[in-house]
């Protein structure tokens, strides 16, 4: 062996439970909740752990007025927006639109209590609220049972409230990593589409249509209902449409005028409202929103409804409906923070969520969360502490208790508009096409996502593309790449022979790199792949065989019995061939598991080594030895 | 930077179908079946792709005299097996015994044919035909009606056998990797208990019993009919016992006398038949098998029963045991060919079985596959080729036209200690040993097998257990190891910290090897982990803050876009807190993405290097440089 050589840490596998404790943290704790806790000082503990489960304990103490006026302007933005998009999304929820505004007004509060993202503005989803109905109304047709179907909307949110909360305490966020990026893509391509093609209603000025929300039946009923339309409609649909669409292109072109598009939803249903009222708007085919009861919200937590009739579908659009909006809400809450150099705590968001969504659920409120556009506007107008959102609560407050018969009069046609033209916002086509060019895989995920929301439902979509992800993860894992390694020239560096080609292997010894994780599911696999390696590599140079395989596990991260056991079936049939193998770089949990298992002790310890450069250095030497031997057998008689 | 700097691969990725075509090679044909059909003369080509589907034609025109001999002795040794296991099992599936006999003469023809290995011995398994029974007697009580239960036994092996062949065709074989050892353990280890438990029967005497197989059921049963008891049986069924376990020890001292064992449990069954032939047994409690028809296995092609009352039940026991059959099948094959440094080709076996079993239903067989005990018996006795399969179904024909009356007389109890000594030989205990010291995991996925057998039923146990795998495995994958690394003194390899503690690291940069694959479910608790290492360095090392972030990707096999996104995010979180990030040889897969995705532009091509050494470096330059800038900028008052 070289002089330079690196001894190989052969030291006892560690302790049992301290390798369970160390797997269980970074399953579960992989952000090290704990550390508040680890204070000399009893009392320094509970302010940390009180500031940890409530974050308005840490800012609120500091607060000062020069912050409130930057909170103040933004809490007035964000609602001048919570009012026509919390009529709108409820109204496409088929919720009556005054819950819209109830919604807007006590989650925001709980959230300023429990949250801990200083940008985000609470709202509903549009996406959401579609669900939600269409989940409901399979179960409790809305022109059946108004009150029923109202009081199944209020127990989703008390069953997503407690399903988000319970993600956050059992530390289970991991569930939410599963709806990957692609298929969020999708969802969003899907449902923005068919809330665009259900806004036909309001621009065509129909009375009627259909509550299912695929495109074939939108589309079917656009056509069957064409004896409705009424051309004022459409032309104060577009006029409104024209008009946010012109606010939208302003605040992309002039960044610092994102106000222009922050207050034009307002505009557009004040200005609705006026031209309803003063050109009595009914009278030609403008349908109005209707009668809006003054006051705050009614306590509904008596009419929360558990029949086992109805559960199975508000615990599918609770749960459903759950994850969307953690989804949606704590990826924005990040994308914020990364912009202030802020920290966002996914755990402890989901239970901030979870009480906005319980406790909301007790007073009239349906499912809400950190919408993105909301949130950007709040961002945009100098929020500076969650208090931006008990000022939104505030101008909410007192619109519930002055204002709401105003709101009466807002046109449908408005609402439409208003929808439109922020799922249009959504359709972000240059997405689609990155995905697209990037990764096949990802545009197909999204593709499933897609065609599932637009001509299934909702949550087959999301479903059928969760499973599409699952699967390729699967596949990933059942396949883990391995490459041949070769020199790099000049360099004492391994790399993979097919991604740098000018790479020079030795004859004789064959270098691997072995793929990860080696488990039930894979190591079959990588077997064959390696004696494929060999194999293929004796077809090329004839007549030379491998005497040495080198497996560099430097990147295997575990092993479980059944990896072992091919391993040990690979020595065997190698052996028969009589070719050796050596490790390199067997990581510590490999490493434990092959002491363990006394695998170490079949192969040797003097044939594991650190670097791949140590190990060939190893093989070369054996193979020089075992041919001078070969040599000297055969040469002797000539020449001596 | 430094002389030796070896350039990373930019070139551009490459084209999509390219990549697409490995991918799907990778998964599917890993082990490379098409290369027989790469050859200039089209004739050679058809000549191998025949042999490739029917091995017979490779090995039948080269087979001699001599090769003969050895298959003669083997096959006659494995038909005096097959005789009293074929009974013993089907009476263990509440099958005719005869239909035993009759499912040892067509599927060793068939496999003959189209077989691979050369050692394997082909017959029925015990846990198989008692998991049969069990799924269809839920359906059709055997007293209700037995030719309806017959016909679905034998429609069960049809759809096993279309199953496995359908897997083999599609190679799918990856499915049955699912399987891990630790759940065949678990499955062996529970149905041997619960056969060994049902066997008290026969040692009893009992005429009623449970139909049920949980361990529950089974000792209510033996204490509920203890009335029934018959010592004679008793006497009797230990004494076979004995002799049978001596056999089995005499084998495991002299392995060379082997065929003591072999040829046990025959001497057991002729001497069962003299006893109660001539001491007119069953007059004295000795319950015999019963009328045996003379003659061939009768066509049964035409009782297959697809009733789509009954096909839930046959689906389910055909896909089930159709698993289990190949898995052990399978990894027989490969344990004895290893032995002789022979080849087995999974998919190509899966298909060898499926005709095998298809065929066989159509003759009145049920589902056969390798068994281990009756190929090692077929293998230590000297097998050369297939034909010993063909000499033991020619032994089996014979027995079937001539003798079959002989065994009308086998007492049950002589079954009952045959099924009794073949299960306690799968009780090792050693390996479950083996399991608990080397990895936890795996002992907990061979505890949920085992109950869920001994205490539910066996295709709950072995779903339990599949289902535990692949959580872990979903795990091992949501949460891949990345590690901090340090240099190794006097070298300059840079290896885990915890793994080798001596290591040292430098102040300001820190240099972290990534866990595989980057993806949707993996990517938020990468960022978050790579945060936390940062942080807990900080926290450390008050003060001296980190500047340089040296990701090692040696070891990332995957990444998709959720995963680019997530790094994108960490390079902005870092940029915000002036840490640069550099990028260590990412393979060839990840660089193409990140080229695709205009990841590498934005960190920088010249921040990408090959080796950690040369990263290190770059990163110590730059450091330095910007000290004594620092410094230049604080001192020069002073210095000059």
């Amino acid at each position: 062996m070289s002089d330079g050589h690196v001894p190989v840490n052969f030291s006892d596998p560690r302790n049992y439970s301290k390798v369970l404790k160390s797997d269980v943290k970074e399953a579960l704790f992989p952000d090290d909740p704990f550390r508040q806790f680890r204070h000399p000082s009893k009392l320094q503990q509970f302010k940390n752990g009180l500031s940890y489960f409530i974050p308005m304990v840490e800012w609120f103490p500091n607060y000062t007025l020069s912050l409130f006026k930057f909170d103040l302007l933004s809490g007035i933005t964000i609602a001048s927006l919570a009012i026509p998009q919390g009529i709108s999304y409820a109204k496409l929820g088929n919720i009556p639109p005054i819950v819209g505004l109830y919604s807007s007004f006590i989650p925001p509060l709980v959230y300023a209590i429990f949250g801990s993202s200083k940008n985000l503005a609470v709202g509903t989803l549009a996406a959401c609220s579609l669900l939600i109905a269409q989940t409901i109304e399979e179960k409790v047709p809305l022109e059946q049972n108004p009150t029923l179907f109202l009081n199944l909307v209020f127990t989703t949110a008390f069953i997503t409230g407690v399903f988000q909360a319970a993600l956050g305490i059992l530390r289970l966020g991991l569930l939410v990593d599963f709806l990957s990026h692609s298929t969020i893509t999708g969802f969003k391509f899907g449902t923005s589409t068919i809330i665009i093609l259900q806004q036909m209603k309001g621009f065509l000025g129909y009375v009627h249509f259909t509550s299912k929300t695929d495109v074939v039946s939108v589309i079917g009923a656009i056509i069957r209902n064409w004896k409705e339309w009424r051309w004022e409609s459409t032309v104060l649909g577009l006029v409104f449409l024209a008009f946010l669409q012109a606010a939208h292109y302003v605040r992309q072109k002039k960044p610092n005028l994102f106000w222009v598009s922050a207050i034009a939803p307002i505009i557009t249903v004040l200005v609705g409202c006026a031209i309803a009222y003063f050109a009595k708007g009914e009278r030609h085919g403008i349908a109005i929103v209707g009668h809006l009861q003054k006051g705050l919200n009614p306590i509904s937590i008596h009419n929360l409804n558990f029949d086992p009739k109805y559960l199975p579908a508000t615990l599918r659009a609770g749960i459903i409906t759950g994850i969307i909006a953690l989804t949606e809400g704590i990826a924005v809450g990040r994308t914020f923070a990364i912009l202030k150099n802020q920290q966002i705590d996914g755990n402890k968001e989901m239970i901030a969520y979870g009480f906005m969504n319980i406790i909301g659920s007790f007073f009239s409120c349906y499912l809400t969360t950190g919408p993105f556009s909301k949130t950007a506007v709040n961002f945009n107008a100098g929020c500076k502490t969650q208090m931006s959102n008990v000022v939104q609560a505030i101008c909410l407050m007192l619109t519930l208790l002055f204002l709401a018969p105003i709101f009466s009069y807002t046109p449908l046609v408005s609402l439409s508009a208003i929808i439109t033209s922020a799922m249009m916002g959504l359709l972000r086509y240059e997405e689609v096409h990155h995905l697209f060019k990037v990764d096949k895989g990802d545009f197909i995920i999204f593709l499933a996502a897609f065609f599932g929301v637009i001509f299934v439902s909702m949550d087959y979509g999301l479903m059928m593309s969760v499973g599409l992800a699952v699967v390729r993860a699967l596949l990933y894992v059942a396949r883990p790449t391995s490459c041949k390694l070769g020199a790099i020239p000049n360099s004492n560096l391994h790399r993979d022979v097919e991604q740098y080609p000018d790479t020079v292997t030795i004859p004789g010894i064959m270098v691997i790199q072995m793929g990860s994780p080696i488990y039930f599911a894979t190591c079959t696999y990588l077997r064959e792949r390696i004696l494929r390696f060999i194999r293929e590599e004796q077809e090329v140079t004839a007549g030379n065989d491998i005497e040495h395989v080198i497996l560099d596990l430097s990147g295997v991260t575990a092993i479980d019995m059944s990896g072992i056991g091919a391993l040990e079936e690979l020595l065997k049939s190698l052996q028969v061939n009589s070719v050796k193998i050596t490790l390199v770089n067997p990581r510590i949990d490999i490493m434990e598991k092959m002491q363990r298992s006394k695998f170490i002790d079949k192969i040797g310890k003097e044939s594991v080594f650190l670097s791949v450069e140590e190990a060939i250095e190893s093989c070369q030497f054996s193979l020089s030895t075992s041919k001078s031997k070969s040599n000297d057998e055969h040469s002797n008689p000539n020449t001596v």
